[in-house]
């Protein structure tokens, strides 16, 4: 071992889905687990955890299915026909990480626009409007953001309100992945629905933080959601015993669990910057923006650290440098980062002796 | 109110999913939340469930999803291109209740089959061969069973065995909807492995046996399993927190829970067909082979349950006759059974003095 | 051999196409061969054969493409989404005989009704409406006939005023195959647009009326038109040298030459029906409304007349009987119908004698 | 007008689709007209052209569909599921033209790579395999070439030997886009057969070439073409009266027209590139390796041209300059050349005085 400093804590740094499952979820689950129900949401709990989204978001109507990739690719269904396509970063999670989900089930082409820190701009989406009304192209539609970005950073509301206004200048829809969404209103210090206001259909993740599994559609024009009910069973997203997943919902967003929470991630994060900002070869590779770090650091320091750390590495230069993701959790500790940096500055002499 | 006997228990007779989720499962969900772990199945519980549910029923391979619908499109993802075409029963839940999911999601056909009884024969699979080979028709590559059927019968083991061997002697392969397995096994008193050995792939399903929500998909040929990590991602069905999916599947199978779990809920079916066996008007109108208990009665009868019973009228003759369906549950007591059987007793007797 | 009059004249009853090209359409592709034009359709000769086909029929707006299947996919793309379903006859091509193309391009599901002479009705449809709003049910959407059906017979226009009252008051739309609608309209002594303004959407058919290979997709209300160059692209229909499509579309239009052509091909078929109407065990399966005689027979006379005569055994009996389709088009004469029935005496003789 | 020299021949620099049928194709459909033929493709006709497509390229089987977008997806269906992606050009006919038809058909995902000229490289194809094997992203399988490119490159032998052996030790399959495979063969004065022993699948373009309206897709190894009768059926590609595209197919094969065709619009090509290469201002934008002359050029030059003649404006940079893109045809003339190489000249003075 290089370091001395090992991981008493046993966190993850690895994911915000590493976490489990938040005790005021576990609670909300075993309160509804009483007697029989009705089926496929037609019960009181469902119906509340509904109204308590549209009220804290602004939306129309709301709905839930099983996981990230299905809230963008159900919300998305609601938009686009087949020969519409969809403007989304190219790093996107919808781009990379849903093995091809949105072109399978909705035959639909993303347009990919590289960007400097995972997120589009009215310049980026003009970029790829050319060949609108020939039938050749397929046709930009939907403009795809993420909220957080898959790099941790974050839109502010007037870089929302910018884009809003270009696509409605332009005839384009906006839909917003926001598995982070609760990081990013902490992090905004603004409400869920200054955000949604800015945007068509957004996803409210519940997973990510601190649920055992559950997302919601918020779908703030109820013209867009005429056909949910319909692409949601027939994407496979309509949970029998739906009551489970909206009591999640409720256990959240009753008391603000949601937004501690994210709080809660946010302050471990920043506090993560504030303890690396000053260790020699070890920069921030984007804008922290809520409770992802990306730390560009020496491959050999990375390495070093994973022995007793889980984290992933993003990305490497193939000449020694690397960047690495590290995220904070609704239940990351002072005491999880605090021993992760200081395993960094130990890792750090260590690393600088054995190269000396 | 024609009836004097009202529904004390509150327990609905609508459907298995009305259910709320098994202590055991509640237990294991409680267990499983212990700190961080690993993400998308890569730990320790997931691997656990996998190798039990290898071990009870003789698969390769083992995949949770989230819903019923979700395990029989990617269960059939596995089997098919899209040129193929499935032989299915017509009153089947993928051929009805799934929104047409598997067309969608896997361009294929179905080549829906009227049946007696809801069960498929070597005969009625024959009737759909014709135009293997020529291009102009779809070809026919998978029969799709389900155990237990749409109307609550049975396979017995003979019939599948009749029907293995002439879909192998065909090139035809087999997949099972088990939304209702474990009632069909404890039904015929075999294992898991019995019936699993005379398939293809065939699904498990947790959440009508006393789950919050999961169905295991089962390969028995490996060879078959060679895609199903990149399907069911693609697919939408890969859960983050896989060990709260894993969590259910253990909770179920340790000490037999799933089939203590079945035969309660099937020896609650069997006391309700006694209970009725006498009354006049009232008939079996399938065989009943497990927990689901289709009754023949006047509309008139079933219309005064109604008022203080949950259960679907399944179809109705239009000249005042109806079949409905009584599901019993895991969780079903003499106690609700009793009741309901008094009421439809004390039903008949209203009825019949307010029409003589 | 068991009859001696052969086939002199070597025309096929197999299908209408086995037929060649029309001469005026091998004329009107010479006189479209002459220089440099626009491709993808936007020349004049393309503007004109669709402003003869909107004429000829009232429609709004007219659309290429290759051939018959892709007519009926691209037709119904205009108004399917994937969870909407369309109503069709169980023995429709596009159920039977294309493969499975609907469910694979447009992911709808094909809610096939069994009809005793191919043609749906008010009732059938009204059949298939069940569970409409239920979100586990496809939505039917589409009525799709075929006129000519797939068995020969054809709709009057008072079925299809009742079809067209009966859908618009259930919010159903209508498409119509319109393959051999030429036949149809020359059977009806109507005209397109009679038969048009009964629909939604149709197909005017080419291939088989004497074209080398072009159908037309007629959209009779232009809102329904409005994604249509899309999709056609997007669905491989977008010919490059368009003209060559159109010019074959104007070859058939001026001087009425499709009416003539089908109006050929239904008199052979009456003069085959008269010939054969007094042959005993032969009778008529359907009624003969066009140009397709279905005919039922002695297998041994129709594998007698096979060794000579090209025409598809449509179905078998197992008990010595069956049903033979006898196809006639635009170029059959006198002479061959004369040659085919004679044949069929002939060997009526020889096969009584040879089981005598 | 600013300049004087219009164009008296009338000829397109639009697309090698703008020119008509080459007198050997209407022909070889005049010749094919005669009498009755089985429908699709089981007539002599078709098996001659499959057999001298197949003579020609080595190819194990060879089948015909309507257009340039239906080759390419077709051919790629015989090699994909869905979650497996496509490594290609981002300026590819595929991705760029086609209206997203590949990830509608096939729901697989395109991993578009930028390339300076059109062409991947195994480096270029290196650069998008990371995450092979993770379940969360899409799996390469195929990489699809263009030859010629979008942008008029030619693969060289050796390139494509490089490719080839490449995608064989990395588990890859190529397809090659052949719209206008005759002009690169002709350009590298290799055979046919040199070039498809290099890959999997690969499309011969025939329409570009001369042809009314006719693709081959060639399969070079036999277990790769098992599937593609019912993926060409289903896809809406089967011809019923195929013997009309057989025709054109035999009418290019024979007597080499195809490959003299080809030499035509090349040589044309090259005689324009010398004459306008000593134009000042106007420079060669890609290497031109077949009948694509792309032309950067004064913006007002071009639009003074488009007056007279037809042809496209690639790209601009917003500051003055575009790039043109002028295609010779098997058609085009030394005199067609010559005018508009005048015009240029011409326009170039005029432009000159205009801004002087």
């Amino acid at each position: 071992m290089l370091g001395d400093v090992t991981n008493p804590t046993g966190k993850s740094f690895g994911s915000d889905n590493h976490a489990g499952v938040h005790p005021a979820v576990m609670a909300a689950l075993a309160a509804a687990n009483t007697g029989d129900e009705v089926a496929y949401g037609d019960d009181d709990l469902s119906r509340r955890a509904e109204q308590m989204l549209c009220d804290a978001s602004g939306a129309a109507a709301a709905f839930l299915v099983f996981n990230g990739t299905a809230a963008n690719v159900t919300g998305l269904s609601l938009m686009l026909r087949p020969f519409e396509a969809v403007i989304c970063a190219e790093t996107s999670h919808l781009n990379v990480d849903e093995c091809g989900a949105a072109e399978r089930i909705l035959g639909s082409k993303l347009l990919a626009v590289p960007t400097p820190d995972g997120k589009l701009t009215p310049d980026l989406v003009a970029s790829r409007l050319g060949g609108r009304g020939d039938e050749h192209r397929a046709q930009p539609r939907v403009v795809q953001l993420a909220q957080l970005t898959e790099v941790g950073t974050c839109y502010s509301l007037p870089e929302l309100h910018a884009l809003r206004d270009f696509c409605r200048e332009n005839g384009l829809l906006i839909y917003v992945d926001g598995a982070r969404l609760a990081n990013a209103v902490a992090h905004l210090g603004c409400s869920i629905a200054d955000m949604a206001g800015c945007v068509d259909i957004l996803s409210f993740g519940g997973t990510k933080n601190g649920a055992l599994g559950v997302e919601a559609i918020l779908v703030m024009n109820g013209n867009l959601a005429a056909t949910a009910l319909f692409q949601r069973k027939q994407l496979m997203q309509l949970s029998s015993k739906m009551r489970f997943l909206s009591a999640q919902i409720v256990g959240l967003l009753e008391d603000d669990v949601w937004l501690k929470n994210a709080e809660q991630a946010n302050g471990m994060a920043r506090r993560l910057v504030a303890a690396i900002s000053g260790l020699p070869g070890v920069n921030l590779a984007y804008s922290m923006d809520g409770n992802a770090v990306f730390a560009e650091m020496d491959q050999e320091l990375a390495e070093s650290l994973q022995r007793d750390w889980r984290f992933h590495v993003w990305s490497a230069n193939g000449k020694g440098r690397c960047v690495v993701r590290l995220m904070t959790a609704f239940d990351t500790t002072e005491a999880d980062v605090d021993a992760l940096a200081a395993a960094m500055r130990d890792g750090l002499i260590h690393v600088k002796q054995s190269t000396a």
